[in-house]
């Protein structure tokens, strides 16, 4: 895909095919958790934080496997305006559980569940700055951070076998001004006539499509152009986690 | 598409671009509703009621345009095992919430909000019998409850022009025994390799795409098979709702 | 009792000890229950569909005996004005608890608790369509799907006794515009100087008297009337409970 | 009605048509209520306690009236067995929301609402000590505060008319044994093959009925052998009403 | 410290160390509590009621300890305007949780609580008519409803040693028109430039220092004119503790 | 106050009378935020984040003065033990309040409300990394965020006046092994015979001081020796509280 020079341009200046800076920050995280990432596109910064559990929830007990699964949250300003504090609110708005799970169900379809043995792995996702695609930059991160808690676990010899099979990442796609753009910004984000998130393991294989139209249905073949779009970012994705955990 | 004779049977006996048989039935479903269908996806049977309210949620005051929101629930006993009733668990489910969402959203993707006026139509679609695929089931019956409530308004003058650009309705797709196959059941649902839902307009503009490898990750290959899939179905359901409001 | 010829009429054209129209519909309504009925008091249509659940409440464990327990429900625009969806406002109203509370009791009475072993039956009681005395309804349709849940468990083996020891059903009555009636619709419910529910059994024993004052206090002699009219309805209703295990 | 000699004695040796020692207490009950009674029936002592407050539930604003409303609670340890404090659990039970029904309806049969003008009379029954036949105490003394609130209202010329039109107070009556008694304490509650709550005004009139079969079903004859017992609690305390208010 | 005759009147006349009449009444408190004790200073009444309970939090169990809690309660009608009912706003609020977390340590602090064994004692609290202070009443009526049920319980011979170290009560004191006090009541909390609580064991140990500048700061000498007059309130609350067990 | 040199060692080496290593950063903290600040006292961090709105609380309208409040969080895995998020429990612990409401209070006795007019300004103060006393880094960083959101106020000419009055900042103090000692971290805290919370204007004034027995009373010269460490350790904060602002 070539963007035109007749293109409109995207606020930030980059070219349709063009990711933000992305930081995945591993060094100096955190004092505490079994594996941390912040993760950075652009100005989206989400802490990711692993924590390792020697128990499962209670539906799958006694069934020999584990179990990974995560919780996201939003600091109320990290925003252009305050959000309510969920905690105060008193439960956790739909958009949430509707990122946490798609970011916990990205991780599962990498991780060999069985092999984790009876033992639960929660990412915590907490966004401290927000500027558009919040859940591909959790995904992305937490990817890191869950790896960092497995190898901790091989390290002190609790399971034997790589129970990770492949990276995931996750980026958004969006069509902007009748243009198909990868890696929105919350400037875009807000226009766009549809948006997308594409989360895809290493080899290639899609682990979820996500695409709704905002302000204008669109084609397949407009859609097809976000497939690719995705298909690019998540290579410069991968390339990251690689040496992040490297 | 055509499925290869030597593919692996449905548990249904369907052939793998077969819908259900799929009623849209409106008359005498309510004494009540504004606007009313009990839409059947075979053994999958969804209540869809539409209320119409002359006022809008306090965050849209003002603003001189209307609200289209749907409501979803699920019988306790509308499934094999009985699930914990919402109003006594004292919160709807992170994925009660995912699916009213989507379906709200859908439907707004062809109504002209402006156009409605200070007014909210609410379209409760309670599941009372679930065998998959009840999300779609609800898209494709609440569109024709929305269809008819909005009807009532042009009727009683309080509307001038038609608000509803077009037709919305929905399809499951899924890749079942390796088999990409239409509009799943609980059987195929609970067994796929991936599955996701797909949202198109009469006139073939996407709206919503979701697709999730469940225990698989699918490639583009697939993927664009079960694209094709929604298509087909999707016509036979654009037909089924005019008839249903003919 | 009679109704004198110039006894105020009733909005239904009703006679004062005249019912509506009764249907316990127990074929087709649910592919899943254990035991299923869709009552129908004239436009007042309540399912209910009872599960056997292999366990019994917390607080009765290991007391060798089982339990019997409703919930009960009513679809947001069951109603001519669309109520609140307890799922989304986050609690059951008191209401809804008193009206489950009120079922639960009325069948127990008539269940032998110990010979159903550590299990429970609950009875899901959903108001599909309300006109009035939906809890007698209710009641009346819960019965049926209590008998045929513990039928089931006859059949396969699992109790060996008839632990039903009889009918229970209910009917409404209250004086309206002056005037003792049997089976109150909406409209005249929502006028009625005084309502009450009674419930009592096959065997004409009373399980429960409920009367309220709602516009005016009643006397003795009233209330002796309602107890009558109460009679009389119970013996029709006993009748088809008959006919819908039959 | 006579309790034969050869009756089973009551545990507290009440003859079956004798109530427990009543005293509704006025005086220093509180510092601040507009209304004012500590009512006891025996070892039960409600707290109830009237607020008048110049504004209507917002359901019925602008509609020229007023409202009479209770709420109801019972201190954790007013029991033998200590109960989760309400506040703590998050929720009012489903008993509670029962009886602060039944008391606010009470109370309203006898109060001409529009008279009292846009404001309404909170009327808070606590259970300081129960044992047994809480919600007839709370009735009993909720009138006698309230009382005492309109009162005031009358002398500081809010209102002109006498808005209570007549006395509400309750008995419980049961059937202990085989015998029917008249205000049951713990002991007979706990034990009793049916029991019912009777609320009636000082013309005779009645307000509220409910009768409950708990260890067996009743007859008509043994029910109205309660109305009897009923009629005969209520002068006393429609008496002793009199004197507090004297 | 002595109050100056110059000094600004207290609203009630009190000299500014003087306490309001205290009173710790035991008898004829509760006819089912294993401690009870309803404490008043002046016309604050705090109603304490011990109960024992024969296990232990679930984080506290296997360890070989018990444990003592307090729960806070207020009447709506306590104060001279009604509060909302915390069980029907649905949760305590801060000022309620912070209260009963500084009773409870209170007690805690002069407790063994590995020689309790596996029990807990639960007080109430629940202050029935407020006019400040209503914190220090509560500890210092706590503490003797808990010594009570520690003795039942040696008394049945299920703990063998003293498991009570010392006394504990509690005083406020504040700085009131620039004048500081003891015992403030509700006219001069409410005006107070500062108060603060101040919990102390019978030998004169400090158990808890809490103090806030409400309309001014406070310096190091107002602080200690503070703690001497702590410590003279608590000579009168120890000696009253002692009548009332003794 | 002096450390002798045979006192018990810190775990982490430090003086008695020495804290951690503060920083309070403010450039590049916040995207968005009116105020930011994020507050290290050694291992403890908390981001602070002031947010101004156009309106007060509804208790607060048409009061001509204006409001500011916290909202305290801790991320699940601040800590060494992963803590369940309050968001998903559905409520803020009791910690949680009373540690926002000391921070609010603290903030608000050196700031002219009625100056301010009618806004609020809410500080998020969210700890991303706990080793003790987050509360007093939590103010000390809070009173940063707070001057620079008032500043912008003034910049942008809609308040005229200085509205803050003086600095507030707080250090723990506590007596671990005997010795008491000037901020505690985790290791000293979770140890301790006692601790406490000292908040300070820049001009010696109290505004708040609190102090538990963890383990051990104490007597009055322990606790004048805390407050000595308080005084000691305020002055480095308002130092370091002048630079981050100057």
């Amino acid at each position: 895909m070539s963007a035109s020079k007749s293109a409109p341009a995207r606020p930030s200046g980059r070219k349709p095919d063009e990711m933000r800076p992305v930081v995945l920050e591993v060094a100096g995280v955190s004092k505490y958790a079994e594996g941390a990432c912040l993760a950075q596109f652009g100005d989206t910064h989400v802490l990711c934080l692993a924590s390792v559990e020697n128990r499962v929830p209670p539906w799958l007990r006694n069934r020999n496997m584990g179990w990974v699964t995560v919780e996201y949250g939003m600091l109320p300003r990290a925003t252009n305006d305050r959000q309510r504090r969920e905690a105060v609110f008193g439960k956790q708005t739909g958009r949430t559980q509707e990122i946490q799970r798609l970011i916990g169900r990205s991780l599962r379809a990498v991780v060999d569940l069985p092999a984790l043995g009876e033992r639960q792995i929660v990412i915590d996702c907490d966004v401290l700055q927000a500027d558009g695609s919040t859940r591909t930059t959790a995904i992305t991160g937490a990817w890191v951070a869950l790896y960092q808690a497995v190898g901790g676990l091989r390290e002190r010899g609790l399971i034997k076998t790589d129970i990770i099979r492949d990276h995931v990442a996750a980026v958004s796609c969006g069509i902007y001004r009748g243009q198909p753009v990868l890696d929105l910004d919350y400037a875009e984000d807000s226009m766009a006539d549809a948006d997308g998130n594409f989360v895809m393991t290493g080899a290639g294989g899609w682990v979820e499509i996500q695409s709704t139209a905002e302000k204008a249905v669109f084609s397949d073949a407009q859609f097809a152009t976000l497939l690719q779009l995705a298909h690019k970012g998540m290579a410069d994705l991968i390339a990251l986690q690689k040496q992040a955990i490297g």
